[in-house]
């Protein structure tokens, strides 16, 4: 059973509720207003149920056809035919800046197809992802000569792209790399070897830009010394490049996505923006990635949701404990009578739904940092977003990974079996903790960067603005509910951010509490995007807004308790941490 | 790399702390003083290292052969011979009645042995695992006849058992079941479909005796009209019985343990027990499997932990945060140096360590419960090894999954591949939540049937126990850290337990709250355990019984805080649960 329905009711709600229209307002997104997006949505969200979805338990059971003698990686059947339907209805293209045959869409709207795109085939979903990702950086840094040989191809889906970061001694630290890149005329050779590189080897496109961090070989040690070349697979003459895959890894999920080990030798590439100063290029790709990572535990928690309930409704099994619910000449109730069934799904669907208005909400701040004219909101959205992302990325990650478990336990034996597929879902979402800088990474991002950044100015305004979205509710009773527990976790995180001096505490203090206030902050986060979401359903009298406020209900009371257990935590600070060495474990 | 030491200094320091030696003095237990106890689980554990541990990723991976023609199922190669040696080398046999051939070690030991058979090897263990349950149910509830034609065969391993419950339209409602069982002369025929049959059919031993739930034509409906049947494999006279495998489920994990679908068509079976009294002998069988259910969270807990810790040993990657506390001349120090990667290690270290201690305890209470002279000491530890089964089987799995998650994440990219086999630790690990009777039934047995057994006896005694520890720390300042987030705690629990109305609140409420309840009761009793180990730790001078101290701390500010949020949940109750109707989720 692969069951999937888009969630286009509640994107629409999301959209309506969160701003989209100021969004849409901005000067390059004209051509797409509400409907036009709505309507967009929809038909991606057909073409991932009808195309999408069948081929997923096929990439995951079949997987990857790696041959050693050539390097070359084989998708299972029907993974080329998907990339070229995807293409072809513009979803590649979707984001991306029309000068270079781009759609021009907001990178809201994108974000959303990619949700669907994942939640159907997670596997299939990161080759445009990693796409995306080197689009990016090469629109910013590259020149406009690189920018016309590479982006009308990559924008297309002609060609598909790569990052080539990590290396067997290098992955979190970065400064350990050793990848060489010397001169050659105007271009530079490179050798060494790269691991996990998504993509790194397909039959899905006819050329693959690799984005490669090397060093010169006038480079500063450490990650200071470290430039960015495009490598191509194929070079424009037609002749192969020094560059291949020399194996996979095996994994326990994302069976029909190629983790692949590259090997270099001589590659001809060009350099990407300044030398020794590749990290910038790679931060600039790292945000909308990270958004796109974190979207994957709300992607993979939706039909994991989707599926459980769908084996819920089936399911007889017991009778109600409340004797007046029980169904009258049936031998069992429907499992929906037994509370835990109804709590489990509740812990998802009011964890999942916040989540998905949280990256929503961030995206909108990416869109408006882009091109609102007036450079003070263009900052204070960047703010925002920088502030934001590594919480949607560890977040919903963690709590997504979650999610799908309990979906699995709804289901009982048949959730842990393949004919329900969550234990694909289960096993495909794993890595999204890992991988894109681990989820404590996204807390040290958060706790030692974001918080100090321009002497706390990111914090005290999105503190700021939680707390006036607050005080604007003070005349509504309806509101209160949710609205002072809200208030007494923002005081709760602002104690905490306090605590840690704004993120200026020691490095090992910060690295002891940086994953719990993480956990801390996001809770609050979703609180807030719950607050959003009940005022407008307030105003709204349909069955859709009635379940938004019961759902909202069940998470402050529920899920939000959680803070106070992670305040804690964070302020036991390094101590007993610490005090056990390393030879100790 | 597959690494596994057995954690025999564990061992050691839990059965000497928890009281061992009143269990060595029981009647029946003459034979097994310490020292032989501690070499018996040393040979366990270099068996369970050198022969289980081999094997355990080619079960996995080579997974069983079923022929549809014969219904026949073949393990891998090798596990024939696994079996053989373990049976050889006593394993089997070893807690079991000597009048038929066990050895006749008390319970505790054999669960011990369980915990590293099943670390190593999880999916071979459930087959012996099945046994015993079997065993126990004919030891409890078979005529002296049926005791002497089946208890030799199965104690000697030349049989296995299985137990035959669920049937496609019920699995947690047993009420529901429908296959038949009509009188043949002193014989039963059974007819019907079993599912999710472990070891149903299999290639390791000659014959297979299955413990059937069927109806009589005179049952009455639902749970109170089900016998017991013991229906073999091959009949005393070598025929084939008219029972068998017709298909095997494809699963996320435990590939080397089959799951069978077995159909029986005029099957001979003799009754076990009384007529329509077949759920005694089921809960007969529940305890002890349950607690070894639970195990299972500890065991791959434990080596996934001692994996993670490997290659954290391993990893160099970034900088300590204290620049004293860098290595000189290195590029990148150990990535223990990093306070998360210790907050992982002991995040699984506080609380598996604790989970062992519970289940450990609970075992001396079981062999208590049977062989103390005493009728009032006999009660007493019935009272307490029937309240915590259901918390050690469902906490300690659900925390066993995450503590692999997080010794995955450890381990980051690397973990996520076969290579290190801890993404194996987690699938196959993650069923233990489901079968044995759900999580969530384990909550409903506990809140709804032991807290109001006998007028809340069991709970009270439970209770007083741990209050008593606490005042007889009174006078140790040293004590005193770990005392009072204990009294806390307890207090809290007690305070719940007394809001649930000692379990016998409404129905929906006692569903709403139970699981939250579980994991608080859980909670609580593991920090009554650090408090045994600790005690006991501060009259030794040993470096493990200093980090004994140290692991003790953490679990009491960074884990025992959780119980706070449980208690807010708790408190809950059921409105916001119920509010959600079916048709809104």
């Amino acid at each position: 059973m692969q069951i999937y329905t888009a969630p286009t009711e509640d994107f629409r709600f999301l959209l309506e509720t969160l701003g989209y229209e100021k969004v849409h307002a901005l000067a390059p997104y004209a051509d797409y207003d509400l409907e036009t997006v709505m309507s967009l949505l929809a038909a991606a969200g057909a073409f991932c149920r009808d195309v999408a979805l069948p081929l997923n338990r096929k990439g995951d059971q079949v997987g990857l056809r790696f041959d050693p003698a050539t390097g070359s990686v084989t998708l299972p059947e029907g993974f080329r035919s998907l990339y070229e339907r995807y293409v072809e209805a513009g979803f590649a293209s979707l984001g991306h800046d029309p000068a270079f045959g781009g759609g021009g869409a907001p990178h809201t709207v994108a974000v959303l197809v990619n949700e669907m795109v994942t939640a159907t085939n997670k596997s299939f979903s990161m080759c445009p992802g990693l796409s995306q990702g080197l689009i990016e950086a090469l629109s910013h840094h590259g020149t406009d000569d690189q920018r016309a040989r590479y982006l009308p191809k990559l924008i297309a889906g002609e060609w598909t792209g790569t990052m080539c970061l990590t290396e067997p001694q290098c992955g979190t630290d970065l400064g350990l790399l050793t990848t060489r890149a010397v001169p050659d005329g105007d271009r530079y050779r490179l050798t060494g070897t790269k691991i996990w590189i998504t993509f790194g080897e397909h039959d899905l496109a006819d050329n693959i830009i690799h984005l490669v961090l090397a060093r010169l070989p006038d480079a500063p040690a450490g990650i200071k010394g470290i430039s960015v070349f495009a490598v191509p697979k194929v070079l424009p003459d037609g002749a192969r490049n020094g560059i291949s895959c020399s194996g996979l890894e095996h994994k326990m999920g994302i069976h029909a996505s190629p983790t692949c080990v590259m090997t270099l030798e001589d590659a001809v590439g060009e350099l990407i923006g300044e030398p020794h100063r590749g990290m910038r290029a790679m931060f600039t790709m790292m945000n909308v990635a990270r958004l796109n990572v974190g979207l994957e535990g709300v992607a993979l928690g939706d039909i994991a949701y989707q599926t459980a309930v769908a084996f819920a409704r089936d399911r007889r099994q017991g009778r109600a404990p409340d004797p007046d619910k029980r169904e009258r000449g049936a031998a069992a109730d429907n499992i929906l009578a037994h509370p835990d069934v109804r709590r489990m799904l509740l812990e998802i669907k009011s964890t999942h739904e916040a989540m998905r208005a949280l990256a929503v909400w961030t995206s909108l701040q990416i869109d408006t940092a882009l091109h609102h004219e007036d450079p003070a909101a263009r900052q204070a959205a960047a703010d925002m977003a920088a502030l934001l992302t590594p919480v949607v990325k560890s977040y919903c990650t963690e709590r997504g990974f979650l999610n799908v478990s309990t979906a699995m336990q709804v289901c009982g034996g048949s959730g842990f079996t393949v004919d329900w597929s969550i234990e694909q879902y289960l096993r495909d979402l794993r890595i999204a903790m890992i991988y894109e800088g681990t989820n404590h990474i996204q807390a040290l991002d958060l706790v030692g960067r974001k918080l100090p950044a321009d002497g706390g100015r990111g914090y005290r305004d999105w503190s700021a603005r939680v707390r006036s979205f607050c005080e604007a509710q003070g005349g509504d009773a309806g509101m209160a509910e949710l609205v002072g527990p809200l208030l007494d976790a923002l005081a709760t995180l602002d104690g905490l951010t306090t605590w840690l001096g704004g993120g200026t505490a020691d490095g090992e203090t910060v690295g002891a509490a940086a994953s719990a206030y993480l956990n801390a902050f996001a809770l609050t986060a979703l609180a807030y995007m719950w607050g959003l979401q009940v005022a407008e359903a307030r105003r709204r009298d349909t069955p859709f807004a009635a379940v938004k406020v019961k759902t909202a209900r069940y998470f402050v009371r529920h899920v939000l308790p959680e803070v106070d257990a992670l305040a804690r935590v964070v302020r036991e600070g390094k101590e007993h941490i610490m005090a056990v060495a390393p030879d100790e474990f």
